[in-house]
């Protein structure tokens, strides 16, 4: 058995079973193995980053990693901005990656670089195979760390992917997340006791339905508040959902919204800091004099923390007071208040939000909290071009429900490419562009510096000469789309898409 | 003085006048400072390797380094690949990339990534600036190491950006290209002396007309031959220059092209090696009883070595035999052959070629070796995604010239958002792209592997469901746009574009 053989059984033995892939020379013997041996669906992207951010998308909706495979070297380098993303989300991916022959390395031929060493940043597993023997074993140990919500980088040079006696590496066992400390909990319970004002911040999988209920029964019994961080990973929200709010981006609004909190307990989050640093500002978020308390870290079962300190403060079950939902959609002229107004009222019964629509984002959250129940998705590294790969990966784990991509124009160019595969995929993806021709986002950033935008940094920030065509990219990429110049022609162009079972593209002119 | 105002007065002061720029949150106070101090040429790239590509063409035509401007950590990962490609043309590059600011990277941000890891890799120098008083001097010693061909990339944490106190460096001195020892010069004429078959193979600089012409009479004088590296940065070549063949990308074809030598002489280049390892097939492509010399070092001027070792070998002037050029489009049904011809015989006086097109390269390289005179650049470090942003990189230097890029569609999806930036810069650009909706190479390749594409393999080497409309995408970015199903379309569609001003995107069907 060969080394590319030997993986991708061993791959398949441990309930891997999804590639996304854009290969190149150096791993055509693992795709000839792929062809050999059936059960592997494999999806092309055009472009790396691509591949990286649909398969952080397809952890989310699936909680079960896929797999990539990226071409040495510079194919990684293409997708590391999202596996940045994936990893601040806590997604696992089995990120596969070829290289240069073993004994080809040294001759520095003209693709050779430092795979490894640009994979290391990203990844929290990484390992080179040394030998076609090993590669059975060493794909089952990423494995296990991918299932852990970890990149796990498996560098597979050409010669241990062709060469023989490999073998097929068992299914490693994964422990599920461990229960925090009895004393965690009681720490918490105390704080919660003490009567002052105290702020449950809520991150990862604490954000699930069920989650979120405990933790506001605990509220209600505490007086306690509910937060949930700036970017998250996945909310479960909606109609029949407690309604949460996020961290404010705007390092002031966060302070305002922090303020007077005498401790905060973090439950599956991290302390709240400022995205980025300005002159004069704080960049931890919380008051100097508030206590912090971990629940549950990251790695640990937050959603069973949450329902052990529920029980130690005798929290009553309540049911929610269930506001109506959002059912009326705009009319008239298209603004974003309008976009969000309609889009929460048309939403689709289990829809996958995906939202990079990073100046539009916030009123379609507000809009759409007693919306249908939905799933929604954040840019969780900062690193744009997420949207429309997440979107991608999301609907391939999903199955059945429809995907919505809000997705800003300005982020939207750098990862295009993934409308192509959503267009081969047939997948249901409905992408709505706020095309607003501007890197809106830093035109704020120049003000926040104290400076004028002036004809050059309005030059490195308007997307308006030329005026990017959505509705041409898209069909030039097989996708179908249209422009909504009214908040009706909006409306109809929904509920047309949420109809069909493929992608459709629709750009709002802002 | 703020750090930005020092980093932009140093770049004026040392001449660099080009930025090419897809700047973020952390890089503002330096967009700020450029929109006060003019002159500085800002060219947005709506992706980064866009950015890093175009910077990597400009440098081949202008002979002196732009600069980019990245955003902290994956800002600078999506430029990565188009980085490697300019470090393997030895292209000087100021990359210029921003962070967190010093104080902040310990809270560990969501965007905080270990930007000066990533850059280490592609770079020869690498500075992360530790305080703002020191900006102008690192800038100055990062423009010194670029002029010199190098990628120096200076990491400017946002607050030594804002912070004040600093001052602008001076220009540094740049020494030329040192000249090879005598010994070397008197080590290669033994060589040529000898009769055994020789190769004088070059590379770099050393593919300028002047050295070609040179190398041609040391030919002429000693029965050696000529060829040039597989990949180059630039070849003048055309009517009225010597005609040079390359070391092919196959190996077999590579190895039977170097068979018999038993000096291979080194000039301005390494030695040639195989691009990626086969089972059973060598990595030095010459054979193994064949003597290496190196007249120049890729650092070394190549050219006076060649002038030297002609003066010492008293090679006598002559003059070139002047084959026809080319004059006589195609007609008919548009095979690669026939858009090769075409384009021959069309190609613009001082064109400037830039060939990213895999599979149909080598036959306009062939038709096009007595076409006007023009400059040809190749793909460099087999980073595919190249061709589109160093064509708007050259276009920028090359003022007055038209550039033709010659584009397989595979490869170009990968940074086609250097489009727009050719739709906004208005720039003089004929985009031939070459659709066989395949990755046609990696087709070959798998075969290399000794597999059957079937249809796991096609598919993930097909580009045809959907099939890509590239005038639909260009459009869209902003670039007019037309298919050529016939040879004659295409030679009607290339004599308007050569008269236009602006860009212009042919899409030939295979």
């Amino acid at each position: 058995m060969t080394g590319a053989e030997a993986l991708v059984h061993t791959l398949l033995g441990s309930g891997v079973d999804l590639c996304f892939a854009n290969p190149g020379t150096t791993e055509m013997h693992v795709v000839a193995a792929l062809e050999r041996i059936p059960g592997i669906r494999c999806v092309l992207g055009l472009q790396e980053n691509v591949v990286t951010g649909a398969a952080d998308g397809y952890w989310r909706m699936a909680e079960k990693p896929a797999a990539t495979l990226l071409h040495c070297g510079p194919g990684l380098a293409n997708g590391l901005a999202n596996l940045h993303n994936a990893r601040r989300a806590r997604s696992g991916i089995v990120n596969i990656v070829g290289d240069q022959a073993t004994y080809h390395r040294a001759l520095d031929a003209p693709l050779t670089a430092d795979t490894e060493g640009w994979a290391r940043n990203v990844s929290a597993w990484t390992r080179t195979v040394r030998d076609a023997q090993t590669v059975g074993r060493d794909a089952a140990a990423a494995i296990e760390a991918a299932r852990q919500g970890q990149i796990a980088t498996l560098i597979v040079p050409a010669d241990t992917a062709w060469n023989s006696n490999s073998s097929i590496g068992g299914a490693l066992p994964v422990a599920s997340a461990p229960e925090p400390a009895p004393s965690a909990i009681e720490e918490a319970a105390r704080a919660l006791r003490s009567t002052q004002p105290t702020l449950l911040l809520l991150g990862g999988r604490s954000l699930r339905a069920a989650a979120l209920t405990t933790a506001y029964r605990i509220a209600a019994r505490t007086d306690a508040q509910v937060m949930a961080e700036m970017f998250n990973a996945r909310i479960e929200r909606g109609c029949g959902r407690p309604s949460i709010s996020r961290v404010p981006y705007l390092v002031d609004q966060a302070v305002a919204k922090l303020a007077g909190f005498k401790h905060l307990i973090l439950v599956s989050a991290t302390p709240p800091v400022s995205f980025f640093a300005y002159p004069g500002k704080p960049g931890h978020l919380y008051p100097p004099d508030c206590e912090l308390h971990v629940l549950a870290r990251p790695e640990q079962d937050g959603p069973c923390a949450l329902a052990q300190l529920a029980d130690r403060l005798q929290a009553p079950i309540s049911s929610l007071q269930e506001p109506d939902r959002p059912k009326e959609v705009a009319h008239g002229s298209l603004t974003v208040a309008a976009a969000a107004q309609t889009i929460a009222a048309l939403l689709p019964e289990n829809a996958v939000v995906v939202n990079e629509a990073g100046t539009c984002g916030p009123a379609i959250f507000s809009a759409s909290q007693h919306a249908a129940p939905h799933d929604w998705l954040d840019l969780t590294g900062g690193a744009i071009g997420a949207g429309l790969p997440m979107a991608t990966g999301a609907a391939i784990a999903a199955a059945g429900r429809r995907v919505v991509a809000l997705q800003a124009d300005g982020s939207g160019m750098y990862t295009v490419q993934a409308l192509w595969t959503q267009a081969r995929e047939r997948l249901p993806i409905t992408t709505v562009v706020f095309s607003n021709r501007a890197y809106a986002i830093l035109l704020a950033e120049l003000a926040n510096a104290g400076a004028q935008a002036g004809p050059i940094a309005r030059k490195m920030m308007s997307l308006s000469d030329p005026a990017i065509g959505w509705t041409q990219l898209a069909t030039g990429l097989g996708v179908e789309a249209a422009r909504a110049e009214t908040s009706e022609q909006l409306a109809d162009l929904l509920r047309s898409s949420f109809r069909s079972s493929g992608p459709f593209l629709i750009e709002i002119p802002l």
